[in-house]
């Protein structure tokens, strides 16, 4: 039994097929997103721009959410010291849960360390507490919702991406006395496309299943308050459960879920992974409190970020780039394959200094990996104008083909 | 199938076995813990003396660590916007890493979102990368670790506490060629007894295992540069893979692992709770560093820290009070009722301003219910007596029974 030897093979594989992962060492400029300094390469900081951050809205520059976040420091210190059980329930974490209840419309809300965890966590439990339960899954379900299933043990059922009859043939093969649980997200960050939530309601209403949505490229981006997809669609009183994360829109770091009380009361005395972790730093806590109140009185952010989204579309449409059809603020560029799509990286980070990482197996399938540009409020056209142009140049240089005009 | 009357249920199920939680809410006082202010009741703020965190060496409040988060905070912002592989690697992260690897002796270091992640996406991948991989789990390890086993959908096998005939029993069953894993804590935080790292080596070596330690409540606390017991023992060289928190003596957030670089490539390359979340907030990151650096050169906080816990476990011991056995910075007082320990603890709160949280199922084995102290460099001896002497009228007045004088 050689140890060394698994290891060695299982880093090989990576390299074999293209998708070795190297991480871009940087530091963003607080006060300038999207500007950032770059350390790849050892040859000391470097300017660059970054097109792929998740903090969608720039709130972890924002003057609110670093105001906050320094009181709280001086006030209580770095850490929580324990779990939410034991010494690590401050006043930051009940006001936050019942500020972020409000802003979904439901009795209770739960923090976790992260959206990663929330998904797996809360589907894990909820599962198995109700004997016999099968899971209704979409096949672009995040790797946490996946986890958080499997984890549970239940059954699961695969339905196609968005297909609402293949999940109504699925819900109908099952005995109706059977507890169902369906499991979706609502902006899919991979391609930009959005669930439709009220149709699948229809389907759990007449079947009788739970539902539990990831919401976590939509809160804060979408809904007047930021409430995410279920509120600008109004159907967030029809879901059971709703997942988010303060880790992109709300610019910091952790995950929550919200539902009725009784829900939530299940799972923060039955999950593992919400019960036996020291609890999210207070110093975070009231930067998020920070940012989810802001984002609930002001439109303005978002405003700024879909027009940015719209108008970096609209220039690589015009320059025939291959943009994926995306409805939502996220911008996918296709490649297909995943050496073309790192070259592309590394050429536009070495020679352009844009910095936009490539996406690739398993975050999406093979044959799928992409570009995915995330322009913020703070991307100006000009920065927009330098970035088709580089690409257009890169797709020359690769003798890679530009669509035909629309 | 009515899912209210199933959550129903789940909730009635903890109240009927007097261990449904409560959480007490509060906020520790910067630059004055053990002091904290408690909102329990809805009555205003009430200062409080906190008996049960984890931020062992209050290095939460410590002013480099205050000052290094807050200067990243104005530096670089809230959060990371990002995966590690998606524009979330910064700087301070790879710092981090590397200061790690040299506490531990170690080429190599990896972050997670916290401890509990940390084992759980290590244990699940390590083992699923093994084919036919067997793990020998000591039976108080703690719910990461079985989290982490059961989600690799291995071979388990659990060995008797710190039972080293036990565990090698188990061993030799095996086949010589079958990979085998063996997971265990080095201080185990509810007991406060101490793992025979050798020893298990010297099983792992015979065995051709490889040996994974939980050392969550150890590192920042044991060893000349707070590398854990397994520095103080000289056996770092010896173990596979360290794991260890950054919330605890650490006094921030977060969690990791050091090994050599292979295995490091390979959790970073395929645990999906890695992978696919936010990465640790740089202005968490930044204060790790410095806390981290901090204890690496100063002995003080550990030797007070040590200091307090043998002062206390002594005054408890000569009042009669049924401290537990302990070797290390512990100090568990055995009740073995969960509605006792918990009166107890309302009680003390209620009426001493002194909290301390009851310990109940699923943390610690029915019928062991217990009161968990851990005394700081900041708790004073006066503070001690104050302790002792609530304790001990309390015991009266529940008709306890006080031990026999050793
Ligand atoms: C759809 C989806 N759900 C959950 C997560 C996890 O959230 P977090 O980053 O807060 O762990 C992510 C991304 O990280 C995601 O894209
Ligand atoms: C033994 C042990 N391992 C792991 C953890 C989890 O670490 P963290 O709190 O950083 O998630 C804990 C406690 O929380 C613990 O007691």
């Amino acid at each position: 039994m050689n140890y060394q030897h698994i290891f060695d093979q299982a880093i090989e594989r990576l390299h074999e097929e293209g998708r070795y992962r190297v991480f871009i060492d940087i530091l963003r400029n607080k006060g300038a997103f999207p500007n950032a300094r770059c350390f790849a390469g050892h040859n000391g900081p470097k300017p660059i721009t970054v097109w792929c951050s998740n903090d969608y809205l720039a709130m972890g520059q924002h003057p609110k959410v670093v105001t906050a976040m320094e009181e709280a420091l001086h006030d209580v210190g770095a850490g929580s010291g324990g779990t939410r059980n034991i010494g690590g329930n401050t006043h930051y974490h009940i006001e936050l849960e019942n500020e972020l209840a409000d802003l979904h419309g439901k009795e209770g809300a739960l923090l976790f360390t992260s959206g990663y965890v929330s998904n797996e966590a809360s589907l894990a439990t909820l599962a198995k507490l109700l004997p016999g339960c099968v899971i209704f899954s979409d096949e672009l379900n995040h790797a946490s919702m996946i986890a958080g299933i499997r984890n549970s043990g239940c059954e699961k059922r695969v339905f196609r991406h968005n297909d609402l009859e293949h999940l109504e043939e699925l819900l109908a093969a099952e005995d109706i006395d059977t507890p169902k649980l369906i499991a979706f997200e609502s902006v899919y960050s991979m391609d930009g496309d959005v669930a439709p939530v009220h149709a699948i309601c229809d389907l759990a209403e007449k079947y009788n299943a739970l539902t539990y949505i990831d919401e976590v490229h939509a809160v804060g981006m979408y809904g007047k308050r930021g409430g995410g997809i279920t509120e600008r669609d109004e159907a967030a009183d029809r879901v059971d459960i709703i997942e988010g994360t303060l880790g992109k829109a709300f610019g910091v770091m952790g995950g929550y879920i919200a539902a009725d009380k009784k829900i939530i009361d299940c799972i923060r005395s039955y999950a593992p992974g919400f019960i036996f972790t020291t609890s999210l730093s207070p110093v975070l806590v009231a930067g998020v409190l920070a940012s989810v109140k802001h984002l609930k009185a002001s439109s303005e952010e978002r405003d700024a970020q879909q027009a940015s989204a719209a108008k970096l579309k609209a220039m690589m449409r015009e320059a025939h780039l291959p943009v994926m059809d995306s409805t939502t603020h996220i911008v996918p560029l296709m490649v297909g394959d995943p050496v073309r799509a790192k070259k592309i990286s590394d050429i536009l980070l070495a020679e352009y200094g844009v910095y936009v990482q490539p996406i690739n197996f398993p975050t999406v399938p093979r044959g799928t990996e992409r570009l995915r540009f995330t322009p913020g409020p703070a991307h100006t056209e000009e920065l927009m104008a330098e970035l088709v142009d580089a690409l257009v140049e890169i797709w020359d240089r690769l003798d890679m083909e530009l669509q035909e005009a629309a």
